[in-house]
């Protein structure tokens, strides 16, 4: 899976049209001329994490380099993963979010249980952002993982009524045994490290999150996160649809 | 999938029959009475690592604790999966070790590849040996991961004739559309950061590793590896077969 040496591939807020220039920001300037050695005239690709890529000439160098648009596309995803997660034990928060990102999941959405809280996930924020940036560049994706505020299980289960949700759990069907869907939205909801209580196990039932087995044996809740994001990132990929 | 709070699990070298009593080495006392806080006269589960699994009584508590086995049973697992994962970036080995064994891969074989070579392993395997202890407790295992130590890939890919064998490859098949073997033995090709080199992956297709492909981005070698795991583990459970 893991290719030849990364060539640069940058996210950029903004990306103008074609001929348009962008000065980059310090840390994507030091990104492309001092990690990736690109010098003026050489080309990079550049995202909006928002399903834009582009072609970029380099035009200046310096601690805040210029570059060029030189082709630029817009596409939508054709299907969506959010991971419902709650929290793991210490800083494995840190490793769950790398891996969803590197495997395409849209949106990590941290929930609250009563066997488990997201604490002091404020000063993680940022250094999420961090993690979900790199595996964007890592998977050459154009698409940033959304991390969203941590919210309460009961609020968080409750908006997917048009998606295919599914609830880690080691009773239920083997995960080789169902098909993750090719479009459309699906949900993982994967409890705390210390388990759901029945009358959560319940409330994700009723909002129609079927059971799936991931694996014979308890996986830790990051592990079981990144299981389910696999079973589903593994489904033939029908490609980013082109806006016209 | 993560369950309520971990009874007491304990790997022991040798599990006697029944009636026999085990004098616990210092750290799996220290585990049962301090940290599970097991008195004298309560239960607790063991495994040997090899397929054999017991219920014992805390005899005696202390520095080195005794225990007595009151039920015994020996399984032999209906399937088996080896992971041949080329050196990723950094310490991520560590994470690749916790995982698979969590996912119940049988075996952890480290491969030493043109672009990328396992150093330093030395001081790792006592940590790894740890890390798959862990696990097998999470997991409340028959079967501790075994780890190898690192071998030229093309004497690895050599020994699996018998086994399905796959290679983790963007341009495989998408997993989804594989079925995991449900029995024998299953083999994963992971390469290292940097990738395969073309004579590498003639070399891993003529010896009969089909490519499979794991998500729709590239992925970190740990990743690949982790999600390989996650599609075996997907497979219904034969669950252990039982010694006569």
């Amino acid at each position: 899976m893991p290719a030849d040496a990364a060539p640069s591939f940058l996210l950029l807020a903004e990306l103008p049209g074609v001929g348009g220039r962008v000065t980059l920001p310090e840390d994507e300037s030091h990104y492309l001329t001092r990690v990736c050695r690109a010098r003026a005239g050489e080309r990079a690709t550049a995202t909006d994490g928002r399903g834009g890529l582009a072609t970029l000439r380099l035009v200046e160098t310096g601690r805040r380099a210029v570059v060029e648009i030189e082709t630029c596309d817009r596409a939508r995803a054709p299907r969506s993963a959010w991971v419902l997660a709650g929290a793991p034990e210490g800083n494995r928060g840190d490793w769950m979010v790398e891996k969803l990102a590197e495997l395409g999941v849209t949106t990590f959405a941290p929930i609250d249980c009563e066997r488990g809280r997201w604490e002091r996930v404020g000063g993680r924020a940022e250094r999420w952002q961090r993690l979900a940036v790199a595996a964007l560049r890592q998977s050459r994706r154009r698409f940033l993982l959304e991390v969203l505020p941590p919210r309460p299980i009961a609020e968080a289960v409750a908006g997917h009524t048009e998606a295919g949700c599914w609830l880690a759990d080691a009773e239920g069907a083997p995960a080789s045994t169902l098909q993750p869907p090719s479009a459309g939205q699906a949900v993982g909801l994967v409890g705390p490290a210390s388990g759901l209580t029945p009358g959560e196990r319940e409330l994700a039932s009723r909002a129609g999150f079927r059971p799936i087995s991931l694996a014979d044996g308890r996986l830790r809740t990051e592990t079981a996160a990144i299981a389910w994001a696999g079973w589903w990132a593994g489904a033939p990929a029908g490609g980013p649809v082109f806006a016209s």
